[in-house]
């Protein structure tokens, strides 16, 4: 039995509901050594597989400009099947030329970002089709609620990336509506922010328009600091198709990354054992990975580590849990082995933000942040298995990446910290709320939280029994109200609305 | 942007809500270096702040028997102020004596527990005031509720302990409540469980009452395997009160293990810097590890871990921060440095089974078991700060505490697991649901969730937008109505009630 009596610091005001206090800008660094799942020899094993699997069953790869490159750099290229083949020298002749970190620009320099080693870089949710929030549930969403969304990305300290635009604006015609994306992504937020890869168009149009942001041309861009994370899924198993071909050459032929991410959800698109599911995601990876050297020799690019598993039940892909946990930190393993940058995610199968979302997520994070990850994709705001950009959650996950961030903060040891004096001064049954050594450090001595709320029950009761889901909806309202867009030079604004609107005469980029 | 498309297995049904899967019953080994927060030296640094506190400052320690023991092993005792110095180096000689391992038997021998080195054992909440669930909310418990909750921690593999009586069945007399407690955990349970260490009589009748159910002595227990965890906190800042001096008296000298506790808040009842905290907590468990190597040497005992921070605006204790992870890591360095088994704990500010609940459980549980814990209790059902036990929170955290178990199997590396053939029989562009590989090891793949639905959002929307509090409902009520009492020897049965009978014609344990 344990006995616990808190004692309450008399008369001071309690915490309003929502009242929003944030950690300041800061891009986060792992102080503690990552968590290794396998031992050396196992993981040097799985890189082996992945090396036999490329050199002995290869890449089916549906691009023909893609096929050609393989080609060129000495790949057994089957026309007719489309099928690549790998010898291994060759394959780590040209992963041995990836650089193992780099910066990225963002439209504020403030907020430039290191990528590699213990760096890490946080980003938002990308890619769902759906959002969502208490007021009116889960539907398609409208230019004007993505702007909103774009906001909070901004707003959110602890995010330190855009993540290539939180929910398909439907009202938009979809030929055209990445160049409105584009737009809200360059004026909104002052972060660096992340293009869509899907397709040679895409990806040109976001070199375009970043370039004009950063007041340079798409042509200098490979000369300058990347600006670009592009998402390169595979077609799991072992297929790369055309858009994404498209977008990782696009990509790497202007300097910037790649992040080659296999969707290796294992039992479906990978073996049902998870040695066997990372065996292959590292053989894709790899593949992706020498592409882009071939493009641009010493061109930066990172390995995505997307490995999970489905419900062998239903069939349904399940996200945060054990295996996922496993599978990230085994991904920074062998990262760490090729010396190539290693991305990962914060994800959930669940349609609510309930205790399952928390708990799903959670695992993701401890999986992603220990397992030496340098950049979290869909760090915040994933929900129901990735169709969905929640609002609450993305409060919720700003709350736990905080956390998260100031728990990589390990606490100061020196002669101030250990507090002997005040330990004597207040001796056997006495209490330090007084001592002078609180006063001196009381206001910033522990992490102040963003959603969670530590009313005593009856305090609680009193205050209407608000939830974690219900403070979330309070707080994304009152920063999209409080939101201050970052200021842009007019004749730059000008400029990348001349270019949307030549592209929108143009037709955009039509999707076959 | 990531391009997400889940398959679905056709033709199977999909699984239901609320339907029971567990893990099997299996302790906890930590197969992963525990995450190290501190270098070694500052570490060491902790480590002799503490004794210094012990040398220079010193305890008080309310209870006379105490003082003499102190006393009789050269420590300096001032009489009027009750205030006990120790001699570092007599220190360290008393902690050299503690085992860094031990057995702890339960009713049924294959329940017994390991505790040190990688072992880990999960207890149930402890102490709380009140009960709650989602139909009824927050209330005084009944004995009847009571047995319910233990029938629930008899029925989760994942627990391997109960810990102490979930909460105060307010319908007993408070002078004899212990002694219905002891039975039910006795009869309706087969696992290990604690007794209450508050004063000598309780840990008494525990003694004679344990003794009864294993068909031996109070007097042999010194002599056995043994058999209590018995939690002796502190009250910090440096004090030790009489009702539990007595009960680690009493558990030390029938040869049964103290946890010793101390409840070092940061800014209330310790220094507001963690250092300070912690050298504090260090030198309070010291304390009481020595009075159980003074009352009979060689006795085991355990370090507890429980310091966290108050939130210094309200004075409000704050649980599953990133200080408390920290906390609870940095003691398990310091429980390594001094060769003491570990005891840290699952706890929440939140009053609600809400993803605050889950997200500071969460910081809570990888701080604990990466932390090295041996014995974590509170491991499922606390809330509210720890005064509330809560039916649904004991599910929630059954589902993380099994996550983390199928976490801590490490995923198998061998021929069969890497799976090339079955890359070579399905490959680019194939599925692997038909793939004889899959089809061998389909239904033991991956971990099967208690309460998550992965349902997909058109799913979990036609079968009544469940979520995760309202499935843990469902579940907890199905495992009180399947519940099987294990069964017991009826003379054991008999000679319980007898005692018990007994003991509350004698008025039982009054409380002063």
């Amino acid at each position: 039995m344990e006995r616990i009596a808190a004692r309450r610091r008399p008369g001071r005001p309690q915490r309003e509901i929502g009242g929003i206090e944030q950690r300041p800008w800061k891009q986060l660094t792992r102080p503690y050594q990552p968590i290794e799942i396998l031992s050396a020899d196992q993981v040097q094993t799985i890189h082996e597989m992945g090396l036999t699997i490329l050199e002995e069953i290869g890449m089916r790869v549906l691009q023909p400009q893609a096929r050609q490159f393989y080609r060129s750099a000495g790949c057994d290229v089957d026309e007719g099947e489309m099928r690549v083949r790998f010898d291994r020298a060759m394959v780590m002749e040209h992963v041995a030329m990836v650089p193992s970190s780099f910066e990225l620009r963002a439209r504020n320099p403030e907020k430039n970002v290191k990528v590699g080693g213990r760096h890490c870089i946080l980003s938002s949710v990308g890619g769902p089709a759906y959002v969502m929030d208490n007021d009116r549930g889960r539907r398609p969403g409208t230019y004007a609620e993505m702007c909103d969304y774009l906001k909070l990305i901004q707003s959110f300290n602890v995010l330190h990336q855009e993540g290539g635009g939180p929910f398909e604006p439907l009202d938009l015609h979809q030929n055209t509506r990445h160049l409105d994306l584009y737009y809200a992504e360059i004026t909104l937020l002052d972060k660096n922010w992340q293009p869509q890869a899907l397709g040679r168009g895409r990806a040109v149009d976001a070199l375009e328009m970043v370039a004009i942001s950063l007041g340079t041309t798409r042509e200098n861009l490979a000369n300058e600091m990347p600006v670009f994370t592009g998402i390169i899924n595979t077609n799991s198993p072992l297929q790369l198709d055309e858009p994404m071909a498209e977008g990782l050459i696009a990509l790497a032929e202007h300097g910037q990354v790649n992040v080659i991410t296999p969707f290796t959800l294992a039992g479906a698109m990978s073996p049902v054992t998870l040695a066997g599911a990372l065996s292959q995601q590292h053989a894709e990876a790899l593949a992706g990975i020498v592409l882009t050297q071939i493009v641009r020799p010493g061109v930066p690019v990172m390995y995505g580590g997307f490995t999970s598993n489905v419900d062998m039940k239903t069939g349904a892909p399940a996200f945060g849990t054990p295996e996922y946990t496993q599978a990230a930190q085994i991904t920074g393993q062998l990262c760490r082995l090729i010396g190539v940058p290693f991305r990962s995610s914060n994800v959930t199968a669940a349609n609510s933000v309930d205790a399952q979302a928390a708990y799903e997520s959670a695992m993701s994070l401890w999986g992603c942040l220990m397992g030496g990850a340098n950049l979290v994709l869909h760090a915040a705001g994933w929900l129901g298995g990735g169709l969905t950009a929640s609002f609450e959650k993305l409060v919720i996950d700003a709350e736990m990446l905080q956390m998260m961030s100031a728990y990589f903060d390990p606490p100061v040891v020196d002669i101030d910290t250990l507090a002997l004096e005040a330990v004597r001064e207040v001796g056997p049954a006495g209490h330090f709320f007084g001592a002078a050594h609180t006063m001196q450090r009381y206001e910033r001595a522990f992490y102040s939280p963003l959603v969670s709320n530590w009313d005593n029950y009856d305090t609680w009761m009193e205050r209407g029994q608000v939830t974690a889901r219900e403070r979330a909806n309070v707080i994304w309202k009152r920063m999209v109200a409080e939101y201050e867009q970052p200021p842009i030079d007019p004749g730059i604004d000008e400029a990348l609305r001349d270019y949307m609107e030549r592209r929108k005469r143009e037709g955009g980029c039509p999707l076959n």
